[in-house]
């Protein structure tokens, strides 16, 4: 293990995150609040940070298990230390809640213990959401941005950070890669906020909620959600940017040096949009006949919710724990898949399911013919069995941490669904579970202390894609 | 296709489940009631049985796909016919919940339409639990058992009706391990109805309870279960041979053959023991704190009900939905794991499972150290690659199908937990669901028609362990 390597980049984290604490600072100070807390929380991350970041690495050399930890630390960390200024303007008295909000920000979960923040100081409420939008992309692909990194051994750093069951570098050099993905985020973000203010939020909202979407977090300026902005528009606009942001940005690339084609024929995303329109039928549908609903206003809020709960943002327009249970059903199969992989959305990824959807179909046809060779493929090209294999890996840790989770969370003497789908909704980064308790008009708030940390836990397993985290809890890690 | 060798052995099937009914024809007769029941399902057996089994194969061999048809389409068939007895002498009056029914009784789950069924004939009750006793062991290893098969072919059948992720041979010969698995079911069977009768159950009843617990069904003579005994000693000697019928048959062979070390030391088997202690100790805590229940009744109770579960009987003494939500979540995991690989018991079985957190722990092993070799092992020795990756196959498109039938049974407009444990509950072949509608005190009778035939599904594709039942649906298996 490089430890000094791990030490001086753990620093690094910790220096870039407490630099990213001035601009709520600077905010608040807009606003003519106080800047003390953000101050606070300054120099509890940037000291240690500086302290970590003198030392010296002996060498450059990082293997796979170096970057799993340094990504794995790093996230707690930045979590631990973004707490501080809610706790410290006393808009989330208790440390558990305002760690729970953190982690919920930067894993992009949007599961808030607040059930109302209206009263909530400007610089606070930005920081709050601004951590969506660090967390979206991911804080050490910023790193390797902007700092001269070492090159190949980075690599191991960026394919425990950016999801999905495999990582491609756009172009050969990993920090124009990252740059890359970055430019395009920020551009993304900025016509969003953009198109926003046009359609009448104010600018502080407008930015706000880009910085939502843009990391598919969830987390709203309102206490109601986008349902306080009465405005059909506003909600379409978001839709439509929460599916984008739900597409692997790869493919924003390739339609940047116009290969089209490539971009448009990549089937997964043909198979994200093709779930999008079915699952927003089905639901319109269940709520036409079961409810009585309008068709068009049924059709409206179907779709928002499924690019919502698909996207993993979890913004929220209606309480759909009061819907027909089949159309909670499809919601809850939504958020087990996810986004698009190398998006910023959560779940297990639309690749990941596709991929254990044909290897099941391939399990299938090996037994019906064994003499044939069946193979796996996407976009025309077979997938590694390796991939294959890593791929239901993955899907069965998922199932037994979601177990797992669900297991603990009872003991609190929550109820069946309410304890499952709080699980699913934080390992998958989605933030409304599917009981009324913590549905789009509930909040977490009601848990108890060891249930949020275990919560917290689960919402940063999901974003690093579990394995960065849980290698910190195997001694043989640690071992020399 | 040899689809002259899979008339032939499908007419053969037939035609034994028709002679399997003359035996709740005499029943009936002995208690005074009528044959005529029987005797018409005995005709719409017995007859096509003989015109498939007359048709003579031109060749002996078979491959994994004849074998694997072979199993899905004679189960099939055998649970269509084996409903009609139901329905003629009026003790359920529709055909499918007749079929329902039959495929609880063969699949050994125990799921029943019936709510009150006191009034039910003697004849026609031995018959409904007596498909239990037949379902356990399996049909295809009695006709191995019975019939001159064609030797090393017949693996295939056995491998697809013997549930575990590996199926050996207990001996060189299959005919002779098949005998000798019916052999060990038979003498257990007897065992327990003589200790059953000892402490108080008329012989009737003994016998009954005896098939019930021997396939690990669960159907019961009595409308409240077992609760109606009234019998604590009756309680624990089901306890105790249920536990029994959970475990792989083949270490009853090995203690048979002296090979006691073998027996007592397998992983499995210890495994499984020490999770009903565990699991029993949660329960009994969670029941003596939540709900101030004194301990040695709530270990009781515990017990009986880890018993009851983990080898997927589904006896019912208390209903524990009304459980502390703890409680259930254990009860709940259970029913995912099941019984032993080679036993009666279903579930995904709990090798497979331990297969998948050893894998899981391989799996994380490797990233912490690329360059250690990491094996999968079981009882000392190395689990075979293959192995490993069909369990997490296997695990995958159990959760495909956990979820596909919640959502086709959320149609009905039943409410998650109830869709979600009834698709759970058939699937594992336990019986009662984790909601009251479902649960110890209710029934299957309020599903509609369509839920009621996609649960039949459910427990024909798990008493089969998927496959046998899926591959009939790919329109690969039927072309040239």
């Amino acid at each position: 293990m490089n430890y000094r390597m791990i030490s001086r980049v753990l620093g690094l984290i910790l220096l870039i995150y407490a630099g990213l604490m001035v601009l709520p600072a600077i905010v608040g100070l807009l606003y003519g609040e106080t800047a003390v807390p953000f101050l606070k929380a300054f120099l509890i991350t940037a000291l240690p940070g500086g302290i970590l970041a003198a030392v010296r690495p002996k060498s450059k050399i990082m293997v796979t298990r170096d970057g799993f930890v340094i990504v794995g630390l790093g996230w707690i960390l930045i979590s631990l230390v973004g707490a501080v200024p809610f706790v410290s303007s006393g808009s989330i008295p208790h440390y558990i809640d305002a760690l729970f909000e953190t982690a919920s920000g930067l894993s992009t979960t949007g599961a808030s213990v607040l059930a109302d923040f209206d009263g909530m100081p400007r610089g606070v409420m930005f920081w709050r959401i601004f951590n969506h939008w660090i967390g979206g992309m991911g804080v050490l692909v910023f790193l390797m941005a902007v700092l001269p990194m070492s090159g190949e051994h980075s690599m191991h750093i960026m394919r425990a950070e950016v999801p999905g069951p495999t990582v491609g570098k756009l172009v050969p050099r990993l920090k124009r890669s990252a740059r890359i993905l970055y430019m395009i985020y920020i551009a993304l973000t900025v016509i969003e906020a953009v198109v926003l203010r046009i359609f009448g939020m104010s600018a502080y909202d407008a930015v706000l909620h880009a910085f939502s979407t843009a990391g598919t977090g969830g987390f709203s300026t309102m206490s109601n959600s986008i349902t306080g902005f009465q405005s059909k528009e506003i909600e379409t606009i978001l839709s439509v940017f929460m599916i984008l942001f739900g597409i692997n940005f790869n493919l924003y690339y390739l339609i940047l040096i116009g290969s089209f084609r490539k971009a448009f024929f990549n089937e997964e995303l043909r198979t994200y949009l093709i779930l999008i329109a079915v699952s927003t039928a089905l639901i319109t549908l269940g709520l036409h006949r079961v409810q009585q609903m309008q068709t068009a206003a049924a059709a409206h809020a179907a779709f928002f919710n499924v690019a919502s709960i698909i996207s993993t943002t979890g913004f929220g327009t209606a309480d759909f724990t009061e819907w027909p249970e089949f159309c909670k059903w499809v919601l809850i199969l939504l958020m087990f898949c996810g986004g698009c992989a190398g998006s910023t959305g959560g779940g297990m990824k639309l690749s990941r399911i596709m991929i254990l959807f044909k290897s099941a179909l391939a399990e299938l046809k090996r037994i019906s013919r064994p003499r044939n060779i069946v193979r796996v493929q996407m976009d025309g090209e077979r997938v590694a069995d390796e991939t294959v294999r890593a791929s239901s890996q993955f899907a069965v840790v998922y199932m037994i941490l979601l177990l797992l989770f669900s297991i603990l969370l009872s003991l609190d003497g929550t109820d069946i669904i309410t304890s499952f789908t709080a699980s699913l909704s934080c390992l998958s980064n989605v933030g409304p579970g599917m009981s009324a308790a913590i549905g789009p008009a509930g909040s977490f708030a009601f848990f108890s202390a060891r249930s949020k940390v275990i919560l917290t836990l689960a919402m940063l397993l999901g974003r690093l894609e579990i394995y960065p985290i849980l290698l910190l809890f195997l001694p043989r890690t640690w071992q020399r």
